[in-house]
């Protein structure tokens, strides 16, 4: 595939950074991702004003304008020719004179295949563990998963699917999806702070809004637990439902009508962005 | 300067990492730094120790043994000739297939000239700031300075030249140094736990013992606050005389006594190191 670095067009197997980088060294950068489908880059302003946010956030200087990037990301959509993609943006931390001071960012802009979650993983749902931990500075979406990779080794044991961390008795956000609930007063909720803003979750925070009550707030985990339905969303899995969480069932086991329903209004908008911001060759 | 990387030495302009590396895409990786003191690597076995402590808290093949990095280190030390160094061993999540998974880490070994902190500088102590955070993993030595970087510019605005993080009301670590106190009984303590077990801190702690009483513990932060002398350890600051927190002077302004006789005896120590391990060209 052909990747964008800094300022040109290579391929990936060609494309390095020095190890100076401080990404390399201290872990130090923010990315974004989004992905195609039928070869349009999928509400990409949204991902876009994200990627902007989190640059600001950690004080990176872009050195693109939003115009250079949809320039380049529909370049590469062109080049690479793949209907089912994931593009990620990274900004690092640049080239540090002392490994610790950051300096000019190298811009990584990554296509390739995705594998985007199937109607059957939608109807088999997920097995969920928990865990205490809260994300530093979790409003920006750094390249900082020290945690989420650690812990890859108890999902395994545990034989669970993801986890959703926790922080102070509420609920936060998976490492790389959001998470909500439906209450038994079929209100939809997510967090509302200390999460990273999925532009899923936003999505499907609009559609539940039209459809049922919807609220983004604090919720606890005993609203976890007493919850009537409970799903994550996130770009690659859509909507996911939990089915177990620490090996309890949710409701009666089964995907709930509501994650259902905003399932399909989900796949919806998905057709009509499509429709709405063709790709011509 | 000649760097080592994965199996081969190359001058550090052409020492790049292809960009799937999970250090890039993730923060992923560990590492460990050690200086020279006329040549000689100065208590090379007990950061060796750590490395490999820490690659086996995050489950990374160290790629090498203790011998070989030996014998990499000590080749550097020749074709680089610098007296007064700082050499950095990197083991990154390698190159991952789907960006999450750990592959096969990338082993990065630099050598470059590096700043010891100077009799001028322990006379003038340092001023410090606090600050709410506990490091992920604490005991590993990971890449992940996300959180120290992000507080830069609140050490620039405060006018202060370092940020002790404490948590639940104990201190515990400088985001690249350990803390000590001295109590008014003139007991030496520094942290015990939620803390990286510094070297400089093993060396100090050990020093403090033969001459005071010396504990590593919990320390609160009335006790901070309430201590006749504070003290920073690290590799390149070796011993450090904190004289402010946030604003207000600690003792009467001027490095302590016990700080003083404890930094004379890790010079001491240092030397002895060196005449014990020298190195001939």
């Amino acid at each position: 595939m052909i990747v964008f670095l800094n300022d040109r067009f290579v391929d990936e197997k060609e494309a390095f950074i020095g190890i100076s980088d401080l990404s390399i060294q201290r872990g130090f950068g923010i990315f974004d991702f989004f992905r195609t489908s039928n070869y349009v880059p999928l509400f990409i302003d949204d991902y876009f004003d994200r990627f902007f946010r989190s640059a600001d956030y950690l004080h990176l200087d872009p050195r693109k304008t939003r115009e250079d990037l949809r320039k380049i990301v529909f370049e590469l959509v062109d080049k690479n020719r793949i209907p089912t993609s994931g593009f990620k943006i990274i900004l690092t931390g640049g080239y540090s004179v002392d490994g610790f001071e950051p300096a000019t960012p190298n811009l990584i802009i990554t296509h390739q295949p995705a594998e985007i979650s199937s109607e059957a993983k939608f109807e088999k749902g997920i097995a969920i563990i928990l865990h205490e931990y809260l994300r530093d500075i979790p409003t920006a979406k750094s390249i900082n998963y020290l945690m989420a990779i650690y812990l890859r080794d108890k999902l395994i044991a545990q034989k669970a699917d993801d986890v959703l961390y926790f922080k102070d008795g509420c609920i936060l956000e998976f490492p790389r999806s959001n998470v909500f609930i439906v209450t038994k007063d079929k209100t939809v909720v997510t967090p509302a702070e200390n999460v990273l803003h999925g532009i899923t979750r936003k999505k499907v925070l609009e559609i539940a809004g039209n459809k049922y009550k919807a609220e983004a707030r604090a919720i606890t985990l005993s609203e976890l637990k007493a919850a009537s339905e409970v799903f994550l969303t996130s770009t690659t899995k859509r909507i996911l439902p939990v089915l177990k969480i620490d090996n309890v069932t949710v409701g009666n086991g089964e995907p709930g009508e509501i994650t259902r329903s905003l399932y399909g209004s989900f796949r919806e908008l998905e057709d009509e962005y499509c429709r709405k911001n063709p790709i011509t060759f």
